[in-house]
C-alpha cells in the first residue's frame, strides 16, 4: 500500500484537501467514462501546477511509429496509441482580472472531491482565497452522460464570499493537444477548422494517418442565483485548432454565478464526416430540450439500473466495499457492450500507457465479468470482435511464417493488426491464442448459447488450432510433439521450451476443436458446409491434431508430482520470494532483466493459469500441490495475479490468504500498491476482483448445464451478495455467517447446487 | 555473390565505367584510412545522386540516446555512434558558370576508380561532357597520410578538351554535418568558431556531450601545367560551420589546372583544446615545407613497409590475392597499434553502423593478425585497452547485480562501458568474457611474453573469472552447476541454457586463473602481494572457482556422442540447411525471430568456437564429430562464422570445403556477399580471413613454445606465402605443392615442426 488518502465509503471515493502532489493521482482516481468517453479527473480551469492531461474517445487511435532497439522481421510498423483527445471540459476563469489557478492561490479551505459512483458524478467543492484576498466557494460537478453518450455535462458554481467580484468565464474546446508518450514528439491531430454559431462552438480535426475526424463541440449557459442570463459572449478567440467564448458576468458577495457547459465529440466512425457539425448540432439540441436538471436525472437513472444488476455488497467491511464497488463503477464506465468494434484497454480512459485497446486480459479476466452481470449479448459482442478480425489474425501468422489459415490473434491490437513489438512478447507469448479460445468454451459453458459456435467460433477456434498444429514439432529425441521459443503468462521467462500452460492450452484447444467439429457437422450441417467450403478443413488434418494432442509433451517431475513451467524449471534456485529483501522488490524495478529471467521468480499465475481455466481436469490435492510449489515463488508483478491466486486459495479454504489477495487486487489503484496510479488506472484486472469474489468468495461454477456455488465468507466479513444473469435468469446471491440464499427475478425455478446439494430457488418476481 | 564489377588485380581494387547504383557501394569499398582517421570514397565535388557522406576521427564518438522498445533495469542510457565528422574533402568546382556534378552530366567516359592498396593511394579519373558541351579530363588523387596521420592529401586535375574554361575552385571545410543512423535526428556536432588566415580555413567545432573537440582544416594551391600560380582566394564563405574559399583560373585548351588541397583534423584528444588552432598550422606548415610530392614519397615508403610484414602472396589465384590483400590493407588502415585508446570497429572508417569500436571481434578474431604481423607491443596494446576498462567492467558487472569485483565486459564500447541495448546480448551474451580471457592466453603463448599476466592479465582473468562463479549457480536437480539465461556466439539461439561454449569458457577460464595465480604468486611475488591487496583474492574463494569448475554442467548427447550447443538443442528439427530453399535465405531477412529461435539454424559458430579455442583439448575424431554434427546447421550469417569453419574444415584436410569458405571470407565485400556493402565493410572479420590462411592453410600452432606448421595448399592455388613474427623473429612461410620454405629474418636459428618434423630454420640475414 502507498497511498492512504481516499477516505473509506461504501458509494464514493472521496479525497479532502488539496495537495499538489496527488493531483495526478486523483486525475486517475477520479476518471470518469460512459463507454464511448472518458476523461480524467483534469480541472476544468487552468492549473498552472503538475498535471497530465487526458481525454479520450472510444476506438480512436493513432499509429505511433514504433520505437525499437534492433529490428526484427515481423515487427509491425506502428504502435496503436491511445490518442489524448481534444479538450471539451476547458473553462478559463478570470476573476477581477486575476487568471484563477489553483496552484496560486493563497489558501484552500475544504477541498473536496467526491466520485459518486451510484450516480456517475463528479464533485469538487473548495474556497480558495486569491491572490488579491478575494474569497470564493466554488462547486464543480461534471458527468458524461451515461444515457447520449456523445455529451458531456458540467455545472460550474462560484459565490465571491467578501466582496463583489467580476468573474469572466472562458470555455473553451481545443484539438492543440499532444500525447505523453508520443514515441517521436509528433503531434497527431490535424486541425481541420473550426466554427462559431451563436453561442455554440465547434472545432473539427482529423488523426493523421488513420484520419478519424472529430469534432469537439460546446455550448455554455450563465445563470445566477439559479436563474439563466442573456448573457453573450463579448469576445471569440477562433483558431484553427480552438474556439473561446468570453462571458462577463458581475457578481454580488454571496450570490452564485454558474456556468453550465454542454459539450463532447461526435466521431466519423458514427457519422458521415460532412455531417459531423450537425450532428454536434443535434447533441446541443437534446441536450438544451433536457436541460441540465433533467440530464442529472437520467443520468442518476441510467446508473441505477446499471447497479441494479452488477452491485455486489459487503457487509462490514467498507474498504473492501468501496473497492469492489470502485472496480465495478471503472469496468462500466469503460465498456459499454453496445459497440462490438470496442473493447476493453488495460488503462481504459484513465492514461495513455501501453496503447492498443484489446489484450488477452478481455478474454481471460474480462469476458466472465459482462458474461455474467449484462446481457449476453454483450460477452457475444466481445467474441464478435475476435471472430470480426480473424481474418488479420490469419494475416499476422503469415507474417510470422505459419500458412493455411493458421491464425496468431495479436499481442495488442486496435483493429486486428498487432501492435506491440518486443519479439519475446510479440512473437512468443502465444498463449493469448489459448485464453481466445477458452473465452468461446467459457461463453458457451455459461450463456448456454449453442449458436455461437456454428456461426463464428467454429472458424476462430479452427484458426487458432492450426496455428497450434504448426507450432509445434517433433522432437526425435523426446519422441512426442514439443513446443519451443515461448513465452508464457510469466512473462519472467522469455523463449522457454515447453511451457506447461502454451502446450496445455495447444492440447485442449485442438481437442475441443475437434469435439466441436462433430457438433457442428452433426447439429448444424449449413454451417458445416459453410465453414468447411470457406476454410478447406479436411479429416486428415483433424486426425494429425488428434495425434499432435495425443502425443504433446509436458514438463513433470515425478519427484515432486508437480508439472513445471517450462523444461528445465528445477535447474533453478528455488528459494521461495519471502525470503528475498524488501530492497530487492518490485524485482522488475531492481533487477535487471536477465537476473529476472534465470531466477524462479513468476510474474504471475503460468501453470496456475492452466488450473484456473481448466480447474475441472485437476483435482484439488493437484491444485494444492501446484499451488504451493508455484505460489511461494511468485511475485504478483501483475495487476493480474492476485485474484487468480485469490480464487485458487479460496477454493483450497485458505480464507486469510485469499482475503489478502484479494485486498490487493481490489484496491490496487486506490492504494497504489504499484506506484503508478498517476499513469491511470489497472482497468482489465478490476474484471479479476469481480472474478475473486464470485468465483472465489461466491465459489460460482457451470458445470453440466449446472450451477455451483461453494460460498466461504471471510472472517473480517459478515455477508456479501452479488447477482449473475443466468441464461436470461437474474440470481441475487447472499452469503453471510453459516448460510447462502438465494432470491431469483426469473420465471421459472432455478436449480443451483451449494456444495453439491441442490437447492431449488422459486422466482421471486 | 551479389556484384561483380571489382576488376581483379593483385595490388589494386579497381572498378570501371560509372554507374550510379554503384555509387554508395564503391564509397565503402575504396575508403581509405590511415589509423587515425578515414574517410569513405566520396567525391570531392558536389553530387547530386546518391550518397552516404562519411568522414572518421578514431575515438571520437557521440553517445546517441538509446533507441529502445521497452526499457529494461540495467540498459546503458546511451549508444556510442560512429560520429560522421566534419568535411575536409570538399571542393565544389564550377565551369564556365555551370556547378560540375558528375550526376548531371551528358556523357562520363573512362571513368576509373582505383585504389592502390600497394601505395595507400585512391586515384579517380573519367572524361566528362557537361551539358554546356565542354569535355574535360579529371584525374584525381587522394591519400590519407600514413605518416602525418592529421594530414589529407588532395590532388585533383581538370584538362579541358574543347575549349578553354573558366575553372572556379570552391575548396571548403564544413562542420555541419549529419549522421545517417542517428536515433533521434539531432546533430552531434555543435559549432564552435571558424577562422580564415591568408589562404588557410579553419572550423573548430565539438560533439555535443563527449566534448571531443575538433579542427578540421584545409589549404590549397593552383597550378596549371604543373607549375604553381599566385592565386588568392577571392571570394570567402565563413560561416559558424563552414569555410570556404574561391579561386577562379582561365584555363586553354589541352592545358591541365591542379588544385592541391591538404587538410585533415587534428583533435582534443592530443591537443590542448586552446592550442588545436595552431596545432593545425603547424600540421599544414610540415605539409607545406614537405610539398605533394615528397608526402607522396613519404606514403609510399610508409605502405612499403607495412607490406613487408604484412603481406601474403597467393600463386595462381588473383581474386583471392585481391581478397586477402584488400583483407590486410584495409585491417592496417583501421588500426595502427600505435594508440593503447583505440581498438577496431566492426566497420572501421568505412560506415556508421553498429556503433562502438571494441566488441569481442577484437579479441576472438584481430589479436592474432596484429599479434602475428606486428611488433608485439600493438597486441599487448590491445589488450591493455581492456585492463584499463576493468573498473568499468566491474562496474558493468555491478549493475547487473554482480559483486566482489566481478567483471563483465561490455558487449559494445568506446570508453569501458557498455553502450548497447538488446538484453538478450548486452544482459546475456556474455562469452565475450570468455574471449577476453581466451587472449590472454593467446598472446602470452604466442608472444612468450611472460610479463602481461604479472603486470596486468591476472587481474582482468580475476574479474572476469569472479563474474562466472557467481554467474552459475546449483542446480539441486542436476547435482551440477548450471549456467542459465544465455547468448551464445551463434545468436540465433537466446536465453538458452548451458550453453556448451559459455560453459567452456567459464570453466576454462576459472581453472586458467587458478593456475595464474600460482605463477605469480612463484615468480612474481611482489606482483601478487600487490593485486592481493587490490583485489582482496582469497584461497577460499579459489578454492570455490575450482570446486564450480571441477561439477559445471555440459549437455552431452551419448547417442550422438557431441557436445549440445544448449539443452534441449535435440529438440529441434534437425533438417540440414541445405535443404532449405534459395527463397528463404538469408534466414534473418526471411523468418521471424521466433522461427529463427526455435529452428536448429546457427548463425556462426559455437560449439566449434570453443574447437577452435581450445584444439588441442579435442581430439582430431571429436572435432569432426563435431563439425559434422553443426556445420550443416551452420548458415553462415555473420561474417565471423566462414574463417573458423574454413579453419577447421583445413585442419580436417576436406580442402574443397575450406576453399569455398575461404573465398566466402575474403571477398565478403568485394562481392557483396551479404548485400550491404553500401553500409560499409566489415572490418573485424576481414581478420578472420587472414586467420584462414596462416592458420587453416597454413596450419600454423603454437604449442609448448614451439612453432608447429601443417600446411595444405588448395588445389585452385600453385602456391602461397605469409610472414609471421615469431617472439622478434621474422619467418616467411612459402607454401608450394609438395613442398614448404621457410625464410627467417631472425638472429638465431629456429626450431619449427612441420606435420611434427622437426625443421631448423636458419637466418638468413
Amino acid at each position: 500500500m502507498n497511498q492512504d488518502y481516499i477516505i473509506p465509503n461504501a458509494w464514493s471515493i472521496i479525497e479532502e484537501g488539496f495537495e499538489k502532489d496527488r493531483v495526478k493521482s486523483s486525475e486517475s482516481l477520479f476518471s470518469i467514462g460512459n463507454g464511448a468517453m472518458g476523461q480524467r479527473a483534469n480541472f476544468e480551469e487552468f492549473y498552472s501546477g503538475d498535471t497530465f492531461q487526458g481525454s479520450y474517445i472510444a476506438g480512436v487511435y493513432y499509429p505511433d511509429k514504433t520505437k525499437v532497439g534492433w529490428w526484427k522481421n515481423g515487427y509491425p510498423e506502428y504502435f496503436a496509441k491511445v490518442l489524448n483527445a481534444p479538450v471539451w471540459i476547458g473553462i478559463n476563469i478570470e476573476i477581477n482580472g486575476e487568471q484563477f489557478d489553483l496552484n496560486t492561490c493563497k489558501e484552500i479551505k475544504n477541498f473536496r472531491r467526491e466520485l459518486n459512483m451510484k450516480e456517475g458524478l463528479l464533485d469538487r467543492s473548495f474556497v480558495a482565497t486569491l491572490p488579491s484576498g478575494l474569497e470564493i466557494e466554488v462547486f464543480v460537478r461534471r458527468f458524461l452522460s451515461a444515457d447520449l453518450d456523445e455529451l458531456g455535462v458540467i455545472k460550474y458554481d462560484i459565490k465571491p464570499l467578501n466582496g463583489d467580484a467580476k468573474i469572466v468565464f472562458k470555455p473553451y474546446v481545443d484539438a492543440g493537444v499532444k500525447n505523453e508518450d508520443a514515441n517521436w514528439e509528433e503531434t497527431f491531430w490535424e486541425p481541420i477548422s473550426s466554427e462559431i454559431k451563436a453561442e455554440q462552438g465547434f472545432v473539427q480535426a482529423q488523426t493523421f494517418k488513420t484520419h478519424f475526424n472529430v469534432v469537439t463541440f460546446m455550448e455554455s449557459k450563465i445563470s445566477i442565483n439559479g436563474s439563466y442570463q442573456q448573457v453573450k459572449s463579448i469576445f471569440n478567440v477562433k483558431t484553427n485548432t480552438k474556439v473561446e467564448f468570453t462571458y462577463e458576468v458581475e457578481v454580488k458577495t454571496n450570490d452564485t454565478v454558474t456556468i453550465e457547459k454542454f459539450g463532447g465529440y461526435v466521431v466519423s466512425t458514427n457519422h458521415l464526416e460532412n455531417e459531423l457539425i450537425s450532428a454536434a448540432e443535434k447533441v446541443l439540441e437534446q441536450a438544451n430540450n433536457l436541460g441540465y436538471e433533467q440530464l442529472l436525472i437520467n443520468q442518476k437513472e441510467a446508473w441505477a439500473k446499471t447497479w441494479e444488476m452488477a452491485d455486489i455488497t459487503i457487509d462490514g467491511d467498507t474498504k473492501a466495499q468501496q473497492g469492489i464497488r470502485f472496480n465495478i463503477f471503472q469496468l462500466n464506465q469503460t465498456y459499454s457492450g453496445k459497440d462490438a468494434r470496442l473493447n476493453i484497454g488495460p488503462k481504459g480512459f484513465t492514461g495513455e500507457k501501453y496503447g492498443g485497446s484489446t489484450y488477452w486480459d478481455t478474454e481471460a479476466y474480462c469476458l466472465p465479468f459482462y458474461m455474467v452481470t449484462k446481457d449476453q449479448k454483450v460477452a457475444r459482442n466481445l467474441l464478435m470482435y475476435r471472430y470480426n478480425q480473424l481474418d488479420k489474425a490469419i494475416e499476422n501468422g503469415a507474417k510470422l511464417g505459419f500458412n493455411k489459415g493458421a491464425a496468431l490473434y495479436p499481442m495488442v491490437t486496435m483493429n486486428g493488426e498487432e501492435c506491440h513489438n518486443e519479439w519475446e512478447i510479440t512473437f512468443e507469448e502465444i498463449h493469448r491464442n489459448g485464453a481466445i479460445a477458452f473465452a468461446i468454451y467459457n461463453y458457451t459453458r455459461f450463456t448456454g448459447d449453442e449458436s455461437y459456435i456454428p456461426e463464428a467460433g467454429l472458424e476462430v477456434l479452427l484458426g487458432i488450432a492450426r496455428f497450434w498444429k504448426q507450432r509445434v514439432n517433433w522432437s526425435n529425441d523426446k519422441k512426442q510433439y514439443v513446443m519451443l521459443g515461448v513465452t508464457g503468462p510469466n512473462e519472467y521467462e522469455n523463449n522457454v521450451n515447453n511451457n506447461f500452460h502454451s502446450n496445455y492450452c495447444a492440447q485442449w484447444c485442438m481437442n475441443y476443436l475437434i469435439d466441436q467439429v462433430e457438433n457442428v457437422k452433426t447439429n448444424y450441417p449449413q454451417d458445416f458446409e459453410r465453414i468447411v467450403a470457406k476454410t478447406n478443413l479436411t479429416d486428415t488434418e483433424l486426425a494429425e491434431m488428434k495425434n499432435i494432442a495425443a502425443n504433446i509433451y509436458f514438463p513433470f517431475s515425478e519427484e515432486l508430482g508437480v508439472y513445471l513451467q517450462q523444461d528445465g524449471f528445477l535447474d533453478k534456485d528455488l528459494t521461495p520470494v519471502s525470503e528475498l529483501s524488501n530492497e530487492e522488490r518490485p524485482i522488475n524495478q531492481k533487477w535487471s532483466w536477465d537476473r529476472i529471467l534465470r531466477s524462479a521468480y513468476i510474474k504471475q499465475a503460468d501453470v496456475l493459469q492452466s488450473f484456473y481455466y481448466f480447474e475441472d481436469h485437476f483435482t484439488k490435492e493437484q491444485l494444492e500441490k501446484h499451488f504451493d510449489f508455484y505460489e511461494p515463488l511468485t511475485v504478483h508483478e501483475s495487476s493480474l495475479s492476485p485474484c487468480v491466486h485469490s480464487i485458487q486459495a479460496a477454493t483450497l479454504g485458505r480464507m486469510n490468504q485469499a482475503y489478502t489477495f484479494y485486498l490487493r487486487t481490489s484496491r490496487l489503484d486506490l492504494d497504489d500498491y504499484n506506484k503508478e496510479v498517476h499513469e491511470g488506472l489497472h482497468i482489465t484486472s478490476m474484471a479479476g476482483t469481480w472474478m475473486s469474489i464470485v468465483e472465489g468468495f461466491g465459489g460460482m461454477r457451470v458445470k453440466n448445464d449446472q450451477l455451483y456455488f461453494e460460498p466461504r465468507l471471510p472472517e473480517q466479513w459478515k455477508g456479501f451478495s452479488f447477482k449473475i444473469n443466468f441464461r436470461n435468469q437474474i440470481l441475487k446471491v447472499n452469503v453471510n455467517k453459516g448460510e447462502t440464499t438465494f432470491e431469483l427475478e426469473g420465471t421459472k425455478p432455478l436449480e443451483v447446487y451449494v456444495f453439491d446439494q441442490k437447492v431449488i430457488v422459486q422466482p421471486s418476481i
